[in-house]
């Protein structure tokens, strides 16, 4: 037995769908301790949008480190963090016309997620919030309160309340009006509903099978915050730093939320940060009212900017992205068309392709597996296999994915590979 | 004004003790933008045990870096894990006799106490927990609860429940017997207290004010733990990996808890790392109920076994530690007696300086400031001028950074400094 | 100033409706100070189905007293006891081939919804309730949790947390199938819904406006409840006891709960008394686990059975109300032919004539209390005028209560009333 | 097996340690259906101050149900109920210069401390509430919540949270001062304890075991509300009503608490009745915000109103009071003396003799129903035979039941009865 399964938890999962031990990676293949390479359709579940081991984010990376930069400095001012703070301004927040101050909220998304729930029911002195079916927002029991999966929230050992889920896009009948029973409880004085705080969203939701809320569904429900002065938090973790194409998910919709949660690909380089944006207004923290020791990771800062200059200062990355998943979703679709239960879902290079149930997914993620692909599920059932490959992923290496997407449908349809 | 004004949240709080922009950053020093150098006595709050870009780390991370080492990883298995799981089986855990499951919570300590809480609620199937005055746990919504600092409660926004609160050492007033208290709610069953899952305690209190319980009391308070059935939660997130001198800081007290939280300095270079140890019959989780992204940050892999390698296969570094923890106290002992109303507080090199109020404290930390050295207050009021720098720091350092103390102190005193 | 408006608390209400001081009453009237008769249409909320000193209950318990029965005696045995539980089994259990247990959960329909929440909660093993909008089950924290008036959910001063609110029959626009929202949180284990111990319903919601529930939609929950295993709880407080017609509420819809709460009429005479009814499998209480100081009020237990006798051991009273019912229906739906804007609602003799606003219906039974008749309103907005009578009053009361209720109408049309 | 037996839930209790059945009753006697007589040391649990089937009250009761008086009335104004507030006001308040507003919150005593609880949270906007070590407040989930006994608070189904326990006096060792640890949370902002909205507390516990606080105890807690700004809530369900002397259980102390929970004996005559006594300046309530069905029970406040004049318009019946609790604690006393092992509690005509564990106190109950006493016993484990006669009991009978009492702890001492 390996050191993994006599001292690491059971908890563990990743491991166990890709039994290798990996060693080595570039751009979007990994390399098991053997040689193998893999090709990554999963970037780190949205950690990776620049690839692994990035050369630009690398050498800024190694340059930094190398002059003996400031490596970890809670929240004192370093001059990577002033450098990280002007860019994202200039690159990301003024060309955007977007009025946001940033909270550096601690590490991870979780962090991201907790700290702009706090503040939600600070400023607004409700506790309630509203989610939405299939929502995934973090494992800290703040966001696990908002987060759907029965399994994880039986985790907490706590009963898990202050949220109330809602129907998310396209979650009922397609007749009923969206948005009918969320409107009628708001409206009427005794329904029920605790008033709520904030709505937090995705919008498209990872974890939850790649389902993409349409634009004039996200519109109507920043329109409903609004009128009910709720406010509206995306959680951008997953979907944000480009994986839909624009830097932020939601610009497609045209919305601007009251607080956005960035974390994953916004470190650019794998290393950890998260951010909480929020509207100038509701800074209303006392200094200090929430912290936290892993809020000043200047690595992460310098691939960040790095990232932001090399990435997002024209709009090449975001084509790219957006031709990139249209292709993607053809070849679903295709798929879809030859194979009867299989639907084509997602946007941007954020796509899923449905299966009948989580045992088929799992095949046809064992199978790609097996061909050299790395693809894992997600959905209540594990029913989607998710495609999420680097955005930087080359149209070669893309093609070839796909091929063994197609291969490893056909070998699990084929009944070769056991469901 | 600054971008850290116009676009920062007005939460930030280290960066307003010291006004200036951190550059870069070697063993005990850091050099603002203008190079000018600033002794160290915080060490990251206990992040940086190792020092600033020491370079036995730094040159491993680098080296990793330059070979395109796997840097993101979630829960997969990889070469640079393996090594780290196996040299702290091989450096911490066997010569100590501990036998521990390890978990990788996510990236930091808020991540390592929200996952011992739900694994000992699940276990136990209980929700109480019992923490203790003046803890400091996180601000994730889970360790919030048994945090003790009702500012950062109360920016919740809802009511903290599941946590009661008991005396921590030396809380009282001296007369009343250790364990009173809690022994007598226990043993009453109309006592209205919820029965624990677990009692979640800090060795040492850093945040609560460099608070150290006596070996006595964690032994009763083990004692205690094993005949009521509670888990006993040790948090060494902040006093672990050698701060009070042994690796973890319950050594001293000869107990074995039952759940261990580590994480700041286990990373070692200051990168996010943290980990929750487990008894092994506690290992009830299935795969994936508790996750995230930020579990398998390579570097900090690679620096954390570099680290463990370097300084914790004999007990050079605990000795020296444990040596200059001496002579802080003697100083500080000194101190305290020159000037009344001070207290010399600690362990190890987690040493306090108790002043009256909080403004004295404050004070004489600016006043250090400006003779270039980095301290700060800790307790409920700010009254406790910390001293916890880096394990490695030269003996002439330390004495350095004494000095300008002992001048702080008497500027202070001598009305030089407003409080 | 009276002494109620000088020593009596600002949270009285009915009073300030009906701004006289009532001395005696009797049948279907009331009496003032002045001797003023007022007809009511009121009831006591549903706790005089028998109509006020009824002298068939009103002997018995003077009867009773005169012979120094036992007034209290908590949850001892007495005569008067075994005759009420007797009684009850002979003539309400039996004949319907119910098989319950019977609690005595406290006086108050509160205290047998409490008692209901807690067993289903110990049962199962589970802490979430699901409730229905608009719904009404008292004031005490576990009542009030599951209870939709936004009002009354503030005055709790705590988050009332551990409810979700679905759908009441007729909620939403028409189109949307019954329990569509209930029935996919149920069958998704991503849907964030906390697994319910228990569904709680009033067949009539009384307070919530008089919305009377289909019986195909009652069967269907019932049915919902029964595939996934959750406790149905049927509130009969209002409209138990005949107050539709039947007995129980539920008999018209064929199903049979897990778990019955009666209050109100069941003790009679306008004495405390309440019931919680459970199946006889979930009877898993220890002896005191639930208890209280006033679960034997003899004098209810008195004036309960002769009830029961006198009334329900044939159906004359059941159709007797359900001949009246239909006669208020037929004139309010006159009414609302008459006047746009208004509709016609309810079942048995539990009905409500809705109005366009609150401030209509509160005028209509302004205008009814100036000519002699008491009603109140009732749902979110106060928009519906309630007319619940005795069960046992005449023809003529009624059919000159109705002619008051069209006057007054009319009045408040014409604009002879203020709105 | 009897319908008791066979209809009524296992829940039942009292029913157990006297397992016959009671028929009628008068004064201090109960008797049974064969006309055995049983002396009344219980009272029912407090209910019962004036006795059974007392004359004076049950004349006025039967003369008001002849005369038609209005039994059910809600919060509307009855001629009983004014003449009630006014007896109230005229032989209670102004006498003792109280300034209370009278809150109607329900039918029983649970009522009375779900309204409390609930408006010190509205007033003061906290959520927690601090209760003490085997408090006993009812069985609703507000008021279990400030309940102690796990197996009552076990029953729940859901963690009981917002609630802090607090050592009542004598709890601890003795040597602890009073409030040390209460006075620590409240000084230090560092405590983890939610600030307080109220305090609430017996003056003597019945059900914790007949502990009885200390004058000076209770003055210096109410000196701590007020410094604290906690509201002071006295729960005189049991102990009011002249149970322990005078009318309220803390007039001895001297102080006046901001609200007051009454109920049991204040209905006079075993009907439910309950009163919140609030401060004027805390009736911040809007009309409806708390109410319920059972509010104006008119034979109670007729039988209320009838025994304030009868008893309280002198000092009598506390002078006798007072005198009958020296006497029995004299005679317990002596049997202290006479047993080891044995302690002697309470104030007034609450007392309780306290036995080395629950078997013996339970057999010792048992041998005096076997002798025509009724006693029960109280404590966490039972461990207390408690004595609560009506307050009328005369010399005779007081003395004749305290002979039985002796002549059962001989027994039980003897071994005569198996413990």
């Amino acid at each position: 037995m390996s050191v993994f399964e006599t001292l690491e938890s059971e908890v563990r999962t990743y491991c166990r769908s890709w039994p290798v031990v990996f060693d080595r990676a570039t751009g979007s293949v990994l390399y098991d301790e053997n040689g193998k390479p893999y090709l990554d359709f999963f970037a780190g579940a949205g950690a990776l949008n620049y690839g692994h081991n990035n050369p630009v984010l690398k050498d800024a990376v190694i340059d930094y480190l190398l002059r003996d930069g400031v490596t970890h400095s809670l929240d004192m001012h370093t001059v990577a963090k002033r450098d990280f703070l002007e860019t994202f301004r200039d690159v990301v927040l003024s060309p955007r016309e977007l009025d946001y101050k940033v909270v550096f909220p601690g590490p991870a998304g979780a962090n991201a997620v907790e700290a702009a729930l706090k503040l939600a029911r600070k400023v607004t002195g409700r506790e309630s919030v509203v989610n939405f079916t299939n929502a995934f927002h973090g494992m800290t029991l703040g966001a696990l309160s908002v987060t759907g999966n029965s399994m994880k929230r039986g985790a907490a050992g706590i009963p898990l309340v202050h949220a109330t889920p809602m129907p998310y896009d396209n979650y009922l009948d397609g007749r009923t009006p969206d948005f009918l029973w969320f409107e009628r409880l708001l409206a009427d004085s005794g329904s029920g509903l605790n008033e709520p705080a904030a709505v937090i969203v995705e919008t498209v939701q990872g974890e939850g099978g790649i389902n993409a809320a349409r634009v004039e569904w996200l519109r109507a429900l920043a329109d409903l915050c609004a009128r009910h002065k709720m406010l509206l938090i995306v959680d951008d973790v997953q979907m944000g730093c480009g994986r839909t194409g624009p830097f932020f998910s939601f610009e497609a919709a045209g919305i601007t939320p009251d607080i956005v949660c960035l974390s994953k690909s916004i470190g650019a380089f794998g290393l950890p940060l998260a951010l909480t944006l929020i509207r100038p207004d509701l800074d209303v923290w006392e200094p200090g009212e929430h912290n936290g020791t892993f809020r000043g990771i200047n690595p992460a800062f310098v691939a960040a900017s790095a990232a932001l200059r090399e990435y997002w200062t024209d709009d090449t990355l975001e084509k790219s992205t957006l031709a990139k998943g249209e292709h993607v979703h053809r070849v679903m679709a295709e798929l879809a068309e030859a194979h009867s239960g299989l639907t084509a879902k997602g946007r941007g290079l954020a796509r899923g392709l449905r299966f009948p149930d989580g045992a088929t997914a799992g095949a046809v993620c064992r199978a790609a597996f097996e061909r050299g692909l790395l693809m894992e599920t997600s959905g209540p059932d594990g029913e989607v296999a998710k495609v999420m490959p680097p955005l930087t992923i080359t149209d070669d290496e893309l093609e070839q994915g796909l091929v063994i997407l197609a291969e490893s449908v056909a070998a699990v349809a084929a009944g070769q590979v056991a469901a």
